[in-house]
């Protein structure tokens, strides 16, 4: 099952500047070798259900790694099965009624 | 790795009434033997991460068995090192304060 | 327009522990006269869109008016024009079917 | 008080296929006149809080009186009284790190 995902990460008691740990999950996408592409509030996956979903896992794991004791992360979850649509498709089916 | 989620599954392309689909995440829930409860917006689910994880892709799975061609779902996730928390102590720490 | 909404308030900069800022949004529900209902997650309220948004903006203010010097919010809105549902509703229409 | 948000519109009771909602409420936040930027989960928006809230209403009824009989969309909501961060900010200050 293919999934879209859009995730956004916040780690709580770590000060109010928490950059470091958002370019953290940022790393794990890049490593996971998966599609995605960050934006002001958090980052579009795309990819299989079981790699996407490792790939958040192991987010939490790094941010807790780095010290943060605390993770509050939402997340946006798309599977359809009429046919096969990436994060690109999304965009430009909108884009193109604009 | 313990979490905690609250979890909003909505169906598309079947119709305004959506509750047949979300009766259907209730009992894979209650299937999994994790702990949750429902309010009217979503489901909060406690429990292992892979556990966890493993009901919502089953939800998405049975809900796309039951027709239903797309879902939109959104997830608040909520992770933390120093303390095992539970749904519960979630509510009573606010209650105590009011 | 009347509109059910589900109601996250994380305060940043502030430590772990941030039940004394959930609370005082409680408060702020209250003094609202709005139908309101905590779960471990967040809240969901039910009135006049116009109210409800006040509302939301109040908890804004008020949380960072104990010394929050940065909030993140989610929120999950719902509006129909096919029939008047509560909050009650949503949660009935699931559990008649389970 | 200024605001961050990201927005993610789902019309139910349309089909499957949404991108003309979508494109409606694109419209909305371009007469606006607000910043904005979409991805391919949702649109983040920044302004005055009344502002970018209308606009978010307005996006409701617009989607509405295009005939979608019931809408569920999600909102994340940064406020900060620390110092004033735009959209590009957010995204800077990640991709530094990186």
């Amino acid at each position: 099952m293919k999934v879209l995902i859009d995730i956004s990460v916040i780690p709580l008691g770590v000060g109010i500047s928490v950059s470091e740990y958002i370019a953290e999950c940022q790393k794990v996408f890049k490593e996971s070798g998966l599609t995605h592409t960050m934006h002001a509030f958090g980052t579009n996956v795309e990819g299989e259900w079981d790699e996407v979903m490792a790939a958040v896992k192991k987010c939490h794991e790094r941010v807790h790694g780095l010290g943060a004791p605390r993770i509050a992360t939402t997340i946006r979850i798309g599977t359809r099965t009429d046919h096969n649509q990436s994060l690109d498709d999304k965009v430009k089916s909108v884009e193109s009624i604009l």
